[in-house]
């Protein structure tokens, strides 16, 4: 089996050599510059560690993994644009760096770009990879739907938040995780478990990160901590707040999350004293490690030996208790 | 055979039937409103009518059919953002109805979903017809991307401007017509006829339209006379006049195209009296008969008897000769 280190370099390896057409230069730097900008590659390297649970041939996942991050990058570069976002990764958001109608344009050719990477999967298989492949990124878009219809609503059900964050974020890493395993070779019924695994973890993934942006450190994150709080979006914590705070409480905290006007160290800092009185942070971190002991459950239902299941258990406790 | 009128209708029940998700109803009644405004539906009658050319059970084209037409539609939706169109159809473009947040990410699914429509075709063909798909809707982009650079320029060289009407217009008709081709089970060399046949109908009916635009009715064509030229859009009017007019004509016209100022009709009549008098208008149907002969040339050699190519053959010579 490979290690994710070594799974990493082939896939890094792999997004660099993609051809892009030269010309028009301006449809495709963009594309080209999202890709570059790395990030953390989870969504390929869960394609690759599916597959290399069934066989030691990775490289038949290798399609798929790229399409998946290309797909997912080509959502960022949209989604810069619909938040107005001006920063992704450090470096100025496609929309801001070309303007918004590049952005959208080369985001569409990015979309079709990630169907042309699903062309070089074996033929045989295309007809199974296919709807999977479809079925994730169109949910992928319903959850990017539900966020932008929650941006005006005071406050949003628990149920309605867990189901965005399953369709935002949870189903790209099953969608991932399924088609890897398909290109190992796994079972229908080892890829339904992966697939359990992969949506619990998703959960958990979002939550964390949820968590992280309010509580993590500057220094590990390399963000500024309570960006989140600051914009007023909907997570996991405000939420959660919302849920069990008193009247009184629910208006002061609705009242924090708009306010446009105090100074945001002011306002994170507010926002973080009612959590605190809430105890939202300890019922986010009990919701993580839920849905991650669900994850590493469906995982250990998988028929294989121990051993092989070894590193995506090892990859799922890392990125639920990560601190960037 | 069936003839235009059976398979549009044909092609009407398949659009109209076509199974949306209930929610998030914001992501999906955008897609129904776009596809319900109807149009000519020419690149779905273009695969049916390929299709048919070589087998009666056209049925077998209709998932590509609906595909290359919800992807048409996908485009004209986020084209009307990046050109800030007003009106489509008669009817308030989707950005101006839903905003353009809900319009980038409405036409996201849209294309999501015309792979979808994809998923329907017989699972031997599909390994065929993928990357043609894919292949087409690339070079669409790339001709929207052409036509975005050309909007700065002053000038646009004739072959520069007929390489971006071939890939924004012309490679999709293509498409159509050869997957049509290929689910009615045409032979490779009948494949590469119909391509260049569509091809080069696609430019004749670019330039016929860009002909109809200056010098339609308004009554035939359900909208005002010299759009383009009011908007300062590069056609192959244009494109013409600036090639053959001398310096001082060329300024003028110049001149007048970036003219936000002047009252639109005087616009059009000072733009189509500088056409009148460099003869554009006849080199501009000139150009419609030397393709559409091209493309009737290449219909002419396909491996079937004449009255199976006499549907499509009538077809082109509607399409490029249509006032409207």
């Amino acid at each position: 089996m490979y290690s994710k280190e070594e799974l990493s370099t082939v896939i890094e390896e792999y997004v660099h050599a993609l051809p892009f057409p030269e010309e028009p230069d301006s449809l495709y730097a963009p594309i080209a510059y999202s890709l570059e900008r790395g990030g953390k590659r989870l969504r390929p390297l869960l394609a690759m560690m599916a597959c290399n649970i069934f066989s030691d041939d990775v490289e038949r996942a290798l399609p798929c993994a790229a399409a998946v991050e290309v797909f997912h990058n080509f959502t960022l570069l949209h989604d810069d644009i619909m938040d107005n976002a001006a920063v992704r990764r450090g470096k100025p958001a496609v929309h801001r760096k070309w303007g918004a109608n590049s952005a959208i344009l080369s985001g569409d050719a990015m979309m079709i770009y990630s169907y042309r990477l699903l062309e070089r999967v074996d033929p045989v298989l295309l007809p199974e990879l296919f709807p999977i492949f479809n079925d994730t990124s169109l949910k992928v878009c319903e959850g990017q739907q539900y966020d932008m219809d929650f941006e005006s609503l005071e406050r949003v059900p628990m149920d309605d938040y867990l189901l965005m964050i399953s369709l935002k974020t949870a189903v790209l890493l099953a969608g991932a995780t399924v088609m890897g395993a398909i290109c190992g070779g796994a079972s229908r019924e080892d890829c339904e478990r992966l697939h359990t695994f992969a949506m619990e973890l998703g959960m958990a993934f979002q939550i964390r990160d949820d968590i992280l942006d309010s509580y993590g450190t500057q220094a590990s994150l390399g963000k500024k901590i309570g960006g989140d709080i600051i914009e007023g979006k909907k997570t996991f914590l405000t939420t959660d707040a919302m849920e069990v705070a008193d009247e009184d409480t629910r208006r002061r905290l609705a009242g924090l999350m708009h306010n446009r006007e105090m100074i945001p160290d002011e306002k994170v800092t507010r926002v973080l004293a009612i959590y605190d009185a809430l105890g939202v942070r300890e019922r986010a971190e009990a919701a993580v490690t839920r849905y991650t002991d669900r994850a590493t459950a469906a995982l250990a239902g998988l028929s294989v030996p121990a051993a092989r299941r070894e590193p995506m258990e090892r990859l799922a406790l890392e990125l639920t208790s990560r601190w960037s």
